[in-house]
């Protein structure tokens, strides 16, 4: 699969050509232009070509290049380089993919790098190409719509992770499937912490680009950005939640087998202690004695049935009254 | 239904007349009149003539209509958006409901939107309308006023939750109800971990309102929102210490299952220890050899029970008094 | 009982006068006076006519009346409003009784009012009054007396607390006490809760106090407060102690409970077996087979009993080796 | 083994010559030259006299020698005194054998003393003298290449780490080696603390690198060292995340104990209540009365054993069902 | 046993003769000279008279007098008070038993007074005096040298303490003595909780003296203060990093407790399973019906015996397969 470039100028927010990155430089000679770049997984010459047109840094484009860096923002110069984390739900293996996309952003230009588990940003670019107005403020609000597009992928994630926490409860508090709720918890857990330590460096990226006297973001796109912290901090809450719930319903669940337990051992024991009476009447009325004259009685053996049958009765009824039936 | 509007002008301290939402302005050409508009999940459309009449941020609009925010405190320009969660026990489901109240505040307008379970601030308006010598200190008195209404809500709901947690304590000690106790915990922390998400982000917007030099809340106004800090603090801390009381409790509960399994093994031990005497006994005179002198002893056989019972009693004696049984 | 009134007047270190309330502000056109008034809960007319004789805010008289404020210090304007809780130990239930004092303290007055399990400030008074030197400083001194007062009552407390923690020590590593060791733990930890809750705070006020530059504690006043500040953190760690040592003998009493169990466990199984090979053998030897040779023979009863009784010794000593006995 | 002993003079990013400790004061006359001395647990003498070369601190001279000191980062006027520490696998004894390397860093100097498991630095020597145009920056960019060089000689330990925490999941939830998985658990929770204790405080070192204005670190080596610091973050937060883990696969360790004995003992409660029926059937026609009709029935015998095997089977599915067997 | 008192003037580094209490103000007439006075637990009327020969704080030589303070820095005016804690190993109770030794600084005395388990400082005093080149640093100087003294008493008792963790690590691993294993944990918690509350203040001690611009502690003085400190920072690392492995091996105490408890039921259950079957067949064969043809056959009861064999090593080949056994 031969990587994918999409390599566009705009003036004015509206799209003006296709650029081929050769051409960059020629392009921005036109003042109010700015060159958006999507590249997915691009290879090492591609990413040399970009970075000679922009001038970033060796150690950017090195990060770019090999991925599974943590979530950062970096400076260079009058540059931005960001790293962010995306996921997608995995319907086929009912597990999380995680991938990042690497955003380098400067007075005229953005360019995302996607590795992995990244949706392509075709939809983010439509939708800002629909509104003009709004994409005619430049690089800052791309960085914000592809920002707002990444953070909102997390929300059915959650979502998700929330029905999982919910059928946990379901299967805890039913009793049923004692084993693999274990397991199934560890697995939420791990869910949980992945997702955490994706979503959670997002907020200080966010609030980072909202504070700074940052020439590429105007005054009237923080609004923006403070929009898209704040739904980074809604899942962050979220996650917070969910994993302070599971660990209460771990705890419940602990407790739950310590009481079925007990009820179990109550159980044998009651039934212990009731059929070791006739046993134990058997084995008196066993022994081979000459003299023992209730052997004799012409009603011995019924007599000793009943009373036997009597006393298992009387245990039943006062075990069963004292809940250890 | 159609949603609420409750829009009314003020002067001075009194209400002047009602104003339909399109004569706004007009009735803002005179000076000291402030504007005091409450709506109940309102549609779109009566959303967008407020936000013409108040010039109020489209981010801060969209998020008035589709509620499900965090409570905080956003400032647009010189005007202020904040969103607050309220609480209501559901008395039928024995459970608490949560709303969400979002408020617009200028120099010369308050603007309330409920959604959910929130309960209708007609009660605040007509105290305020009865104290006019507070109400004429302006829209900074009546986001005091909404504020402190909202956050006085939550006092009923944590003495509710205190009161099941003492149900709770009352039924881990009594050794009643162990199965049901594991669940009624677990219900307990989720509804401290709501409320407390509710309330804690309430101290730092009342915080911010105190600090920041707000033109909208003037100096006198100031130990006012003080009073409604501190009684948001006091939530908090009144379900900081019910959810560490629920967490100890929760321990007594493991600890109390671990005593009892103890007690209900030890007991289960120490009647088979009993009982396996005369089963063993009567096997020995179960036997069938030829040359058991004893089976032939007059006496054999009341003997055997006599000395059989004697070690039973021996046996229980010492039982209880270690405290086996 | 009407409320305790005491209002003094004093001058350079010196009682010069009772004053009734209502001549207050008669007595203050002397300079160099300071007012000094203690209250027990008083009656709402009572706390109107200090609040006008100096002053004082309609909020903070309101927490005055209604008590149940969590330890605070507040100003307005020129005057301090501290909130503190009392704590004294009620030996009759063997709990400790919660209280509160509200002190208003400005350039020329202080104004205590005292609710619940709170000491009279008699002793302070006359304390005070016995070193005119110290008491001349003015208000300043006089609510450093009271503070240290207060926080010294602390200390008898948490060594209850602590001879409390020593016992339940004792009676977990004695193994007395199981089920009642539980809920002492969860009562102990209540109590600690509480004391922490009252105490920290406390913390927080001397520290404002002694740092801001208030007109109201002069420079030499401040290793006063300093000294109160530290009396503070000492009973403040002593409780945190407390509470982590507490813990760590609830992990304690778990340990030795499952230990104890797996003790009990291990004898149940072993007493078990000992006692399966005697019933087993006489079970054989009680089948009514017509060829059982062993059955006839001269010495086949007290063989049987005695490997029997041999087979047992050996597993008693096994056992008893190996720790399971 | 004598102390290795590695001595360069440096100018314009290229090696000049080997320069004899004695020789150093002679060899910085020449402007543009900087010293890089590599020393391996020198003897005090040897110290001694590259203090003197360099009038290095007393103090920071004995920690060198002495060793065993915590990772930090200390001014000693304009020269800086760095320790680190390092780590290597030891697949011997399947463990982790920990070193440290101390670095003086002057304007003109650079000397590191490594002691224990500290990879020699030749190879960073020869990696540096490939890229003379970065060497040429001076010693601030070698402390760069021997942080970059340590630093990342903690990703394969982490990683090692990682496996085993996989393989000791697949342990826990295969339920096999219940009691070496508590050992392996301890051991693994024992290697990760060290391995945090190394690591954690080298993001303090490399943040105060970065922020201070150090002479010795020219503007364009920061970003180099943001690049070390973002690797230590990165390992700080994968021991961080396996800690967390490892805590949660103690639980579900702990869980799955609880299932399995619960399962355990509910079926041996289930088969102890199948094999009383027979036994108990059995003494009751093996006692000896003398009017026991059914004794004498054709096929009483027969009838018996299949009523009893009936009853066992019910009870088996009735068991199997509920999911007791 | 009168109190020690050593009363020295020194200068230039040099002791130049005791000097009587009485006598210092005469003494410090010389220009150059500094006091070093060492008391052991004085009596109030000679704290009395230091106080008066150099002016110190009432407050402070209350809390001198009275011991009991929690480590601390506190200034008045230009003179420092420093209380510090001290610890030794006593041998004999295999305890720790804590001192304290508070220091009172000014620009030309130092005075110590020692309380409980608390080392004579003649060993520092001499060790000063030998270095005379440092001792004319004055006060300052002094300070360090006993702090050093003090800080590096932990040493040995933090090391003794890992080898009671080590000890404990082997017993619970052995799996031998699990009952003194919960109330070792449980000692080593404590000391090491006691130890922590020494020595963790020391290090905000040592860190104020080295920021703040003390006329006390000239700048050629401050490496050795950081000297101390890192030392203090040290045994704090090493007192968390026992807590922390502590922790661990509480849980795998616990953990080891459920597995040997595992195995023990399903030892039991095993056996149970085994024994239950001889006895159950020797019960049918003891049946008393007429018609019972095996009873009659030859070679019934050997037949029997061996079927019964099989099936029990049946059960014990599968047990032990299965690991039950």
């Amino acid at each position: 699969m031969s990587p994918v470039v999409n390599s566009v100028a705009y003036a004015g927010g509206r799209r003006v050509s296709d650029v081929p990155i050769k051409d960059i430089s020629e392009v921005l000679k036109e003042p109010d232009r700015f060159i958006w770049i999507g590249l997915h997984e691009p290879g090492e010459e591609l990413l040399r070509e970009v970075q000679q047109e922009f001038g970033l840094h060796d150690l950017a484009i090195e990060d770019a290049h090999r991925a599974h860096q943590r979530p950062k923002l970096e400076r260079y110069g009058d540059s931005l380089f960001i790293v962010l984390h995306t996921a997608q739900m995995n319907r086929a293996r009912r597990g999380i993919d995680f991938g990042e996309t690497h955003l380098f952003v400067g007075a005229r230009y953005v360019v995302s790098v996607r590795h992995g588990a990244s949706l392509s940003d075709a939809e983010v670019r439509s939708r800002c190409e629909a509104t003009p107005e709004l994409l005619s403020k430049g690089p800052g609000f791309v960085l914000y719509a592809l920002m707002d597009f990444i953070v909102d992928q997390y929300f059915p994630i959650v979502d998700a992770l929330g029905d999982d926490l919910e059928a946990l409860e379901g299967a805890i508090f039913d009793g049923s499937l004692r084993r693999e709720t274990a397991t199934r918890i560890y697995q939420l857990k791990r869910d949980l912490l992945e997702v955490k330590r994706a979503v959670s460096p997002l907020v200080d990226v966010c609030n980072q680009l909202m504070r700074f006297d940052l020439a590429l973001i105007p005054e009237d796109t923080r609004p923006y950005f403070r929009d898209v912290y704040d739904h980074a901090i809604r899942i962050n809450e979220m996650v917070d939640i969910q994993r302070e719930l599971l660990t209460s319903a771990l705890e419940a669940h602990l407790s739950l087998i310590s009481v079925e337990q007990n009820e179990a051992m109550k159980r044998l024991a009651g039934w212990a202690a009731i059929l070791a009476v006739p046993t134990m009447v058997a084995g008196v009325y066993g022994m081979n004695f000459d003299f023992m004259p209730e052997l004799r009685w012409r009603f011995g053996y019924p007599g000793v049935l009943i009373v036997t049958l009597a006393i298992c009765g009387f245990l039943y009824f006062r075990f069963k009254r004292s809940g250890w039936l």
